[in-house]
């Protein structure tokens, strides 16, 4: 048996050998997060089908499948071929249908895929089942609802919600459900605020599948999620299924807004420090935006960490130190507050450093790959999809 | 002969094919972009080395040599071994050395590359002769100045200069030359003001030069550049070459800077109207933050023009309206100022928009490829390097 400072000191030799910047997966942090989704799920005795978008990665989603996630939601078609051919075959796209894209879902659907799409206007409601008439196909098809008036969707209370059900419905497609997200939680970080909004969501949810079954019309599925209301919901009453993505990695927004610890973000860049201007306490890393993403999502929360906060190799953070600027492959780094005039002596050039993204999302989607450690020093890459 | 309002048209009907979002290159703009920089450069007497870190594409790359610029400037070793496959010998990689990545630096050199790296450490330039006398090789290495405290560098009159120096030279590397980068040109809008951070920059590499020649030490090269110096210098009098990148697809960040019309822009991001909130005067367009990037480079210039532009099909701005807001794969495109209540009618469910980005370097670096478009319609796809 292996002990862990054996284990520890394994995984560290293993990062020393990568080519910096790189994408790296902590994988024993990545399946407590996803444990801890899944058995909140389970305790609120909803179905979770994890967004795909944060990690674009096959191997991320069997973690999540096999730890009891049913399905999952793409936010492009390209991801849901790719997911598919994983051998995934229940998949929402959860962004809005338009024509164009119609011969793509309905490959999708004539290979096997049970491919869901997403509607909130007559328009492409029309669109979808002209197209599924002339192509003998029946869509399934969800109603977006805009429970926060953060983006897209039909508010509960709008005739527009039965108009739109109402031309699915009586043009042949599935009316499959009605499905929200709102993604205004990000704006919060206190639990009761958090709590009202995911409240909010689900009510406002829930209320607009009344109404279509009020309508005499069908909507088996009640569809809500974003991680912060995913963890915040005091319960789930009328939703069957819950949407979040980005708590498989965490990051500094999630951080903010208060629903983890640092200890459990599992995506960081590990960096090289390659120069110094000591008189301005800054070290130079070879992590710039290219590599953290322009992402800037804790700029206006509690604590702005910059481009990233400073963590040793080994994950352990580095209190007070952040990557304060970023060109497009230079990371500034330096101490919040006064400059630090040893910056030279306690990170060297070659130091290897690790930094926790904003924003999960954005920062993976830098890198055409993960490496993936696990604490025993084995490592594996995996492969990140990358454009539409 | 085909008439200009053909060729128009045949453009359109090519773009009327794509796929949303995917990165379009306007060719004409792009050699015009071309043309007007290496002109200026051999006006004043410099050769030009262009940064391929804006395209990181081998297609581009060929035009901007077919113009006259002699060699490139890389940001990563990844794309110098990808542009010396395509037959680049003359490479400088424009980021500090650091011992880890000696081992790959060497491997380009043995398979004929002649590449050029950088230091502004005397650690670094240790690690550079130590690892070359290990594997007898003779590195060329160039000096990075600090010549306006944006970033790396050594001051142009700091002692280190010497120092730093001495150890490539006696330590048998060879002393290629020293080398500037004036980052700061990017927070100004004048022409007065950028023909003095023009001069800041010249004046300071030309001063670095002259102190190693009076100290008994070779540098051949002088190599200064941004494109916002590079188009205000007056004179480039002991400068023998300029770097430059986001010329060739210039930017919104360049156009508020003042080097740059709209009407050069050739870089712009292909979407789809896919729904609206006609109350909040919202059209919803699929180039969310994953298309445009995050970059609000814009932000804090005289016009923030959001997460971009908006144009029509054929690349004519449309006066007033950009993308205002972003989530992943979900753009939000509004009018400035008042909401516009025919948002619906104005830009239809499936009306297909171009989007100007703030910063063509950022935006590029989503996509993995381009589609390049001549007028008569011809479109070639070329492939962009991703990841290290």
């Amino acid at each position: 048996m292996t002990s862990i400072s054996t284990a520890l000191s394994a995984s560290l030799q293993t990062l020393q050998t990568l080519d910096t910047p790189t994408a790296v997966i902590d994988v024993p942090r990545m399946r407590h997060n996803i444990r801890r989704m899944q058995d909140r799920m389970n305790a609120l005795g909803v179905r979770l089908r994890p967004h795909v978008k944060t990690s674009k990665c096959v191997e991320v989603a069997r973690a999540q499948a096999a730890a009891g996630a049913v399905g999952i939601t793409v936010s492009t078609l390209k991801e849901a071929s790719r997911f598919f051919d994983d051998g995934v075959t229940d998949i929402l796209y959860a962004v809005g249908m338009v024509a164009s894209k119609l011969p793509a879902a309905l490959a999708l659907r004539r290979r096997g895929c049970d491919l869901k799409i997403v509607t909130d206007s007559v328009a492409s409601a029309q669109a979808i089942v002209a197209f599924g008439a002339e192509y003998g196909e029946t869509f399934d098809v969800w109603i977006e609802i805009d429970t926060d008036g953060h983006r897209s969707g039909i508010r509960p209370e709008d005739d527009a919600l039965l108009e739109v059900a109402r031309t699915l419905h009586e043009g042949g497609a599935t009316l499959g459900g009605v499905m929200t997200h709102a993604g205004s939680s990000y704006d919060f970080d206190t639990p009761e605020a958090l709590a009202a909004i995911a409240e909010q969501e689900r009510a406002g949810c829930v209320l607009a599948a009344a109404r279509l079954r009020d309508a005499g019309l069908p909507c088996p599925v009640v569809s809500v999620g974003s991680t912060p209301t995913a963890l915040a919901a005091t319960h789930l009453d009328g939703v069957t299924e819950v949407r979040a993505g980005v708590y498989v990695f965490f990051d500094l927004v999630m951080h903010n807004i208060g629903v983890c610890t640092t200890d459990e973000l599992a995506l960081s860049v590990l960096t090289t420090v390659i120069g110094h201007q000591p008189d301005k306490g800054w070290a130079i890393v070879d992590a710039g935006w290219m590599a953290m993403s322009r992402d800037r999502g804790t700029q206006k929360q509690k604590h702005d960490f910059g481009y990233g906060q400073v963590c040793r190799i080994d994950g352990s953070v580095v209190p007070g130190y952040v990557l304060s600027g970023a060109n497009q492959e230079h990371g500034i780094l330096s101490r919040e507050g006064e400059p630090d005039r040893d910056i030279v002596t306690r990170f060297p050039i070659g130091t290897l450093l690790r930094i926790l993204p904003n924003h999960a999302c954005a920062t993976g989607a830098q890198f055409p790959e993960y490496h993936a450690v696990e604490p025993t020093g084995d490592i594996a890459v995996w492969s990140r999809l990358h454009g539409w």
